[in-house]
């Protein structure tokens, strides 16, 4: 039983492909997401499907996997049994040998949950839509504003947190308003739009080398974005936000503020920890044993952003840990011994808009188009199906030629 | 002043291009809408922005042209003004010299409204993913469905009425029943999907030559479908539909009921039959004047869905009465006389699957696959914007060798 179609999961229920045994893979949502570009669905550049295949069409071929779209409700860690709530709110029982969840995690607000209707984070396809909806209204909503300190906060675009989300949806976000939208509107000048990147610690990308943070400040910088970091968030509320700190303090009129900052774990964690004793770090995430099963539970694992191990949360840690998770079961049912999750980290890539990226490749360090290259090519490699790789690679084309962006459909209303 | 982004709208916009106007466009969307590809939104085939360009960027180059995402309230017919509700709910008060009123139509329910809920009509980007939401719920609720009964009625898709869309969304079902799906499932098998299309005339494809009618209903039941004409809809509740008629009559019991029966003018119609006192017919629509101006009112236009003209509301009528009508207010300003309306019908094309289309040109009758090859080409011709022509074009590619459809992300709940 895998509970989590993300990274983590879906490498685990592969990495099952050969074992003998049947595999059930839980997720709310009918498909696997690419995490990694949901970016450039909340800035009109890519459609939701092309990002997020359906987990049976990926899981397909594998005949000992059955998806189920359902929500977990809780565990029963004793009985050995998941309790989840289907599409049309039937109640499933799912009785399991081994247990491997992987529900990620969302962005944590600081106790301040009041926050999010103000400043959604992107976590999801639904975030996405809803980002690209605020953003795109916001130009719409400035262009028949005729009070000009209101037309300003329209055309203010805050992004709380720099890290690759952050840095990449500031980037976007200009890039929209000075190349794809500049010449649609007639009463304003998209490209007098303000993007200002908060952040709280002393640089952008803080996991990256500290030199690469400074090109990805100045790239930034370059493209018209706002960096300011030493800013801590006092308050946000439906016409702005409250910076505070080193960084500059002060009110930011911005109609428009996304939230990248902060982890906080599923709350299935909890139910976990609750069960099994563990313990959770600040964040919610579970500390698990060396071989990421849970103390006392040798049959349960953890994995992805869940965890606490003191790696980052990215995809490669997730998919390395589920394709972990499966060989100790395939193991464990062969009576051999367990080994420890080792991390083999093949580097890190971030994108800042076009031609600009940075890269860290063991001690190697580079920016610039050779850096955007590698981004793009690893970015088509690991997209799941030929057909979405192909799409990708076209609206890529099309908007490098072209500067345009497909999905701007803007869905808010019913009607 | 142009009330509505559709062909007709579009076109009338289009038309001023070198008139020595300013031109106003308001929509309540900020997106024209390929409505003949709508379908194959609702079915997953294309994503959104593919057939729903922003009408800023369709009209960008046209610099007498300014577009405002606003809701017409009211017209003020005698002081010569449109009273509209902008993007943030600002009042806009927008006077005119000449006003083209193109807002379309909806299904109608004939009086049953709350059938509206069961049976969702498809005439807006929002329908189309609230119908695919629907559609593909339906198979994951039946994949976990014990019960017999109800995995039959979330396996029974009804379509009310069998013109172009109802016959096209048949079909397409059927097709992501038999193809798309088939291999995903592992509960249910998902071919033995049942898809019903209910229609209360004698024959499918009412506008099309009998012998058209006839091969489309063949070809519907050679992909499954069961065609029931002479049916009347007598009732729909959450879980079917009864039907009664020389058709059949009985009970269907269905968890997916998509209704595309019946023609209601936009509401708009009603405000400028008041004012002007013009007649409107039993669908809500104008009777206009030959040169389609309103009685009393030569400024005003109205045309496409809108307009009680004896010609079908198919989009060729919405674009040539747009055209019509921005010659006339050419030649008004040049200070000549108007010419009445005529249509030149170009003919009609329906597609039901795969290899299969109905066409009629001249007195040409035609199906199979040179039908099919005319429409794909038709279409693609049609359809605004480079990169949205590539991009259907390479989606219809993949979808012609993988029977996938990439577009299957069910967004319902906003987690």
């Amino acid at each position: 039983m895998v509970v989590g179609g993300g990274f983590g999961g879906l490498r685990a229920a592969k990495g099952l492909r050969r074992a003998a045994v049947d595999v059930t893979l839980i997720d709310r949502h009918n498909h696997h997401l690419f995490q990694p570009l949901l970016y450039q669905v909340a800035t009109g550049s890519l459609s939701p499907g092309e990002i997020a295949p359906p987990l049976r069409s990926v899981l397909r071929r594998q005949r000992n996997v059955r998806v189920l779209l359902a929500e977990v409700q809780e565990f029963d860690l004793a009985g050995r049994a998941v309790r989840a709530t289907g599409p049309a709110g039937e109640k499933l029982e799912c009785p399991y040998d081994f247990l491997v969840v992987a529900a990620g995690a969302a962005n944590a607000y600081f106790g301040h949950e009041d926050w999010r209707r103000y400043a959604p984070s992107l976590k999801s396809i639904e975030d996405a839509l809803e980002i690209r909806d605020r953003v795109l209204l916001a130009f719409e909503a400035a262009e028949v504003e005729a009070d000009e300190p209101i037309r300003r906060a329209l055309l203010t675009f805050v992004l709380v947190g720099a890290g690759p989300t952050g840095v990449e949806m500031a980037g976007q976000i200009a890039e929209l308003a000075r190349d794809t939208l500049r010449r649609d509107y007639r009463a304003i000048d998209t490209a007098s739009a303000h993007v200002i990147l908060v952040e709280a610690g002393p640089r952008v990308l803080p996991a990256f080398d500290e030199r690469l943070s400074a090109r990805t400040a100045r790239s930034l910088e370059s493209l018209g974005v706002d960096v300011r970091t030493g800013a801590l968030v006092a308050r946000i509320d439906a016409t702005g936000v409250d910076v505070d700190g080193d960084g500059g303090r002060g009110r930011i009129d911005a109609r428009t503020v996304i939230w990248t900052a902060g982890v906080q774990a599923s709350p299935v964690a909890a139910d976990l920890a609750r069960q099994s004793g563990v313990e959770l770090d600040r964040a919610g995430r579970i500390r698990v044993q060396p071989d990421l099963s849970l103390p006392e539970h040798p049959e349960v694992f953890v994995v992805g952003d869940m965890t606490a191990t003191g790696l980052p949360g990215t995809s490669p840690v997730a998919m390395q840990q589920g394709s972990h998770t499966a060989e100790m079961i395939r193991l464990t049912l062969a009576g051999r011994e367990r080994r420890p999750f080792r991390f083999r980290d093949k580097g890190n890539l971030a994108t800042i808009g076009r031609y600009r990226a940075v890269a860290e490749i063991g001690r190697l360090r580079f920016s610039g188009f050779v850096a955007w290259l590698l981004w793009l090519v690893v970015h088509i490699a690991y997209l799941i199906g030929f057909a979405n790789r192909l799409l990708v690679m076209l609206r890529w084309f099309i908007s490098f030629v072209t500067h345009g962006r497909v999905e701007r459909v803007i869905t808010r209303d019913g009607s």
